[in-house]
């Protein structure tokens, strides 16, 4: 087990991370007033788990699925912590995947005007990704995390023993991130590259997940709020992936930050900002999570990514693309280039 | 004007405090995309104001009053900071008395994860008090405040010029923290004592204000998020004042701060913590800006303050009394005796 700090201005926060660290729960949460959130494929495959770790905490399970990270189940979420009587010294503990934890995280800041927030990612996503660095939310009105708070929790726990129950969808979804930070980080890109062909295996992911919570919690450290740029780097792949995931929404969404990784590093390349050799070696290490189907109307999903939050108005659109190794640049294209690149690569694909 | 920074460790605020300083708007706006939010009652006395200083800005009026400080007022102003399509580097501009800054405040701190928010407050109250400090907040199930965040504004822009069209039951609620603030800060107290018979001569409380607002800030840069207890201490007479304010609910916000510090400082004295010559002098004080009524079934108001969020739960009541010129202290009471005693003290004033 590896104890990463990630040190913000706001509030430090301790990311235990590998094998054992679900045995940090005990000594992380004692004397505290417990609130326990989960949603309901989590509580069905970890009841017990729960049981054993929070016998005496106020329990609140809510439907899974990303469609319920809305303004509804944060309320509902929030009542159960005044009915729970919550004091402001109370810690908020999110079970689950990244939904959970968005949800959980959300609702600890505003109870109260703050409460800790403890993190234990269930899913490989969550625990290289979403649980570390503060960043909470609901989606509303159809735009992903448009509400939200930028929030660090006390604790994050990575323990792999969860990691036994994903899918291998879920798996794809986080080794999706997990590539991404590749392309923004040598030290990642290189294990990768050497592990290609053992992406899926639980021990070379359980190493890789720490490597990555140590190049986020850098980047978080130098920009918690998103305000230099910096941290902006960590949506590579995201302005094409989520118009995709909101336009076609079948795959998961590291599949789809793959996908748009995959196109944009294209794009990238046409621009003359990428070299080829650099481009195909990634493009190969995509490949070897993901298979790339024939997109249909894929302009009119490009069009949707005008709308993503990320994209400051106007007529441009910004992506963040891969230059070289560990090394990144923002992309600014007119709307226009961008979907007629989309159309020609998407149409290629097969 | 006087120019107040407040540097606290999230985000630093400027305050521009007294006669002139409406005219910063332009200064602190410029090249801002904007959004106005505002309630019925400012509205309807500052529509040409706002149309003048906001000619292009995205308005929201949100019925005034504190009944409509929940959530479904704070997702009417973030529905129409999404149909106004702000960007991340927009601004939101409150302004209002504390209500419609506490959702504004609260709403600027959820989009996005956060735009830059600018406080004018209109009555005295949100001048001396709830502008400054960062407390944004809606009411949820009979819970004053329970759902918010520490945000702070980016500027606080104080203007007697708005005092002037506040009825007296405004200026006698600010009045209420203005003199919890001389409780607090022996120059603020001295300049109380001084001009005791012009407390609701504006001039007087455009100075008094610049010294509440200064004295706010040194406490909220110590102790931004209400953890170390001294920003607790801004809290005097608030456990007694919020409770009967729950309970008969006729009278303004500050006028049950002052009540409450007058019963809790009667309390104080008989705990042996106040001395007589100075518990009188403040409650003469007090009684120069308030009549205090009999209040019947007084033991039933105090067992709602026993809901107060500020009571840590238990069988203990904390009041934050003053305790000598400058000089407070915390009391923990056992409920039976604190409700015993409001029953003795509140049948005894006529």
């Amino acid at each position: 087990m590896q104890i990463i700090e990630v040190k913000t201005k706001s509030r430090p926060s301790t990311v235990y991370c590998g094998a054992g660290a679900a045995e940090k729960i005990g000594e992380v949460t004692r004397g505290k007033q417990l609130f326990v959130l989960t949603d309901t494929n989590v509580y069905r495959l970890y009841k017990e788990f729960i049981e054993e770790k929070f016998p005496a905490a106020a329990l609140c399970v809510v439907p899974a699925g990303e469609k319920h990270k809305n303004r509804h189940t944060l309320f509902f979420i929030l009542d159960k912590m005044l009915d729970a009587r919550l004091r402001r010294n109370a810690m908020l503990v999110a079970l689950g995947g990244g939904v959970v934890g968005d949800m959980g995280g959300l609702a600890a800041s505003l109870y109260m005007r703050g409460i800790s927030a403890v993190q234990v990612p269930t899913t490989l996503l969550a625990q290289v990704d979403s649980s570390v660095g503060g960043k909470t939310a609901i989606d509303h009105r159809g735009v992903k995390n448009v509400i939200g708070a930028f929030y660090q929790p006390q604790t994050v726990i990575c323990d792999p023993l969860f990691l036994r129950t994903l899918p291998k969808r879920e798996l794809r979804c986080g080794i999706g991130e997990i590539i991404k930070t590749g392309a923004l980080d040598k030290g990642v890109y290189e294990k990768l590259k050497a592990g290609e062909n053992r992406l899926f295996n639980l021990s070379f992911l359980e190493e890789i997940t720490a490597d990555c919570v140590r190049f986020k919690a850098g980047v978080v450290e130098k920009d918690e709020c998103e305000k230099s740029g910096l941290r902006k780097s960590l949506n590579m792949g995201h302005t094409t992936g989520h118009a995709l995931e909101l336009f076609y929404g079948r795959r998961s969404h590291g599949a789809y930050v793959l996908i748009g990784m995959y196109f944009e590093s294209l794009i990238a390349e046409r621009e003359g900002i990428l070299a080829h050799a650099y481009a195909e070696a990634l493009r190969a290490l995509i490949g070897k999570a993901v298979t790339l189907p024939h997109f249909e109307n894929i302009g009119e999903a490009a069009r949707v990514a005008l709308y993503d939050k990320k994209n400051e108005g106007g007529d441009e659109i910004s992506l963040i693309v891969p230059k070289d190794v560990g090394a990144y640049a923002e992309l600014r294209l007119p709307v226009g280039r961008y979907i007629a690149y989309l159309q020609e690569i998407g149409g290629g694909i097969a």
